[in-house]
């Protein structure tokens, strides 16, 4: 089953809106089955309107299109569609007793704007609206169908959870399949590698779709399956996961959604282990990423941000001779932040990291992008060495998720 | 003058990842005075892609298209472009030396898939990639211009805002009026109460666009004028601001572009003011704020994110008996540990939090959202109390900001 989503708004075309309704309803499809084959984002024209969705009902059985429904005079969605469908507008009694009590209740007197509210076109069958005064309608012809909604996300996500999914459910049950999915997270290696060692496995895996995903902070790969049944579905994508596991294991550190710091946090909670941070070139990044986690305290003691040189001495005790010697972006340095930290917080394990985030600072011996990270777990330290990127803000979140996951590898040693 | 956006890639249609670039690269076309027609969406299929470059050209003058440029097989808008323009794929010599030089500077052996990205099509001109291994291309017929460019935003930025957005003026000069805007940046007020207190204003604002953006942190509002001149559109939206400053302006930190972090240390720099943090609830958030602004050494001396109340204690110097008699989340904590931060870094201005994060650990005397913020400048120490929301989230972003803000209002008073 193939659909197409229209999304119409001046708002959407100037850059004063970020277009979400059209990805999270394709979602909402996709996991149905059903497959958006285009966007469309036009802007409040009747012309334009009319001729979107001639187009798109000559190419599909499903058609969404939002925005536009509003008590203002740029919203002509529902006067073009009814020109389309050659009908005329007719008043909705339940929707106009929904109003007028809608504007009673909330104890302001309705501005006459909102009776225009009340019209739908001849012939389509509402899509009530719980949450605002505009209501959606749809039209079906033959085996396709046109629904539309407004564009206020709130509303538009009550429809189509509420009304619209069990709609096409019931409609199309006989064409419907199962969707099933499995994000593997990566860091540490490049997209092009990545694609690289995996191409020999994905030439076999015609039925799984493989979305590459590149972040910051690593690459996530999202397998995809159709299938008529949920057991084939999951079969399916089992044995994918499996195979692909085979070639990149070492840099998947999550099966599922969660992030890196979620998944250290969990092997410390498991292992019964606090963790304390010493951050230079990461400035903090770290330890915001390990108290977005509710309930952080019951793992993280906290730690120090060492911008300064004199605060890797003064806090943290790194040795003057060190910094004179080695500099302070070094694997000694890195090795006494990583100590010192621990003996300041009396924790279980602690990581560290020194480096050049860039964009200056950066010499022909150490370059922007170099960090060295310490990671000590139980006693034992380890220290490593990276080159990333030019990139300030690229760096911080490669180096913070290159330290995470040197502490994420050690816990699982542990295991 | 007009343009169309097309936007291709299978992970936009199955709502994996929201299309941004669609409105970023259609905020900056407004700018300049080009309305973005129509966006589309498509998928990775070479017949749809010749097909809707086809369409666009049928109707405007500008076309601008995004993704698909990478080196894995699903990657088809190369190939399909250039049959669109009936020119086959050739190596080019400055790509190729790029890509063998970024890769050597990684010290990675290249894949063989990313010599692909030395090909473009003949006839097309390149578009520098600053930052990634895919270039751009773009070609022109008489008085039309396609441009291609990877989807990964921050290459996709880059080429738009250094190379397109110049090139489109210069091509186009005799065509463009002037869009000018002007974003005012406000925290502590609701959008609500905004827009309640500036509805007076704005009913008199006819010609001015007023884009109300919520963020976590605070709501931006974007003044946007179109008018024939430079001058003109300078001289009202002036007078927009002016009179909307006379109402709010306690709540702008800023008009322009930088964030709240920023404003705080361009302060600090003017007075020649070092500043150190002490974080318990925010977690290490506000010296990252702090960090991602380059050259923030010459501020920040860094500070200690005291999560666990034995480190406020141990490092901050926190007195046992303020925490036993009136908790780690009081005034009392807030400005022992502001104290504290500044004696063991020697800095002469310093904040700390401390606070309910969520979702849980508030009681009824301390709820979730409650803060206790501390600021000290030259010795002078502050501490105010707000109660904010109750998603964890927001909260550590609302405590952060109201931090610098606290600290901004400081620095101000001292000019």
């Amino acid at each position: 089953m193939n659909a197409e989503i229209i999304t119409i708004g001046n708002e959407l075309l100037n850059g004063t809106t970020i277009n979400t309704n059209a990805s999270w309803i394709s979602d909402k499809l996709w996991r149905m089955g059903i497959v958006t084959k285009r966007v469309l984002t036009i802007s409040d024209e009747a012309l334009s309107i009319k001729k979107a969705l001639a187009d798109s009902l000559s190419r599909v059985d499903i058609i969404l299109i939002t925005g536009g429904l509003g008590p203002t005079n740029d919203d002509v969605t529902k006067k073009s569609i009814a020109d389309y469908f050659n009908v005329p507008l007719e008043e909705n009694k339940t929707l106009r007793e929904r109003i007028e009590f809608l504007f009673a209740n909330r104890g302001v007197p309705m501005p006459k704007i909102n009776l225009e509210q009340a019209l739908i076109p001849q012939t389509s069958k509402i899509i009530p609206n719980e949450i605002g005064t505009a209501a959606g309608f749809y039209f079906e012809q033959n085996n396709k169908i046109c629904l539309i909604m407004p564009g206020v996300p709130a509303e538009m996500k009550k429809m189509v959870q509420e009304f619209i999914l069990p709609l096409l459910l019931k409609k199309y049950s006989d064409q419907l399949g199962h969707v099933m999915y499995r994000m593997l997270r990566t860091t540490g290696i490049y997209e092009s590698k990545l694609h690289e060692v995996l191409s020999p496995v994905i030439k076999d895996l015609h039925d799984v779709s493989i979305a590459s995903l590149p972040h910051r902070y690593g690459v996530d790969l999202r397998l995809g399956i159709y299938k008529k049944t949920k057991q084939d579905a999951e079969l399916h994508i089992q044995k994918a996961q499996d195979l692909i596991l085979l070639k990149i294991s070492s840099f998947v550190y999550e099966v599922g959604d969660r992030d890196l710091a979620q998944v250290a946090a969990e092997l410390l909670l498991k292992n019964k282990l606090s963790v304390a941070v010493a951050e230079s070139c990461t400035g903090g990044l770290i330890q915001n990423f390990f108290t977005n986690i509710p309930g952080s305290s019951n793992f993280l003691l906290g730690g120090v941000v060492a911008y300064e040189n004199a605060l890797k001495k003064n806090i943290l005790g790194v040795k003057k001779e060190t910094i004179e010697m080695f500099g302070a972006v070094s694997a000694e340095t890195a090795q006494e932040m990583v100590k010192g930290v621990q003996q300041l917080t009396n924790s279980d394990c602690a990581i560290s990291t020194t480096g050049i985030a860039g964009p200056t600072g950066g010499t022909v011996e150490k370059p922007v992008g170099l960090v060295f990270i310490g990671c000590l777990v139980k006693n034992e330290i380890e220290v490593q060495k990276f080159i990333f990127h030019k990139e300030r803000m690229i760096n911080k979140y490669r180096f913070a998720y290159a330290a995470l996951n040197m502490l994420r590898q050690k816990l699982i040693s542990l295991l």
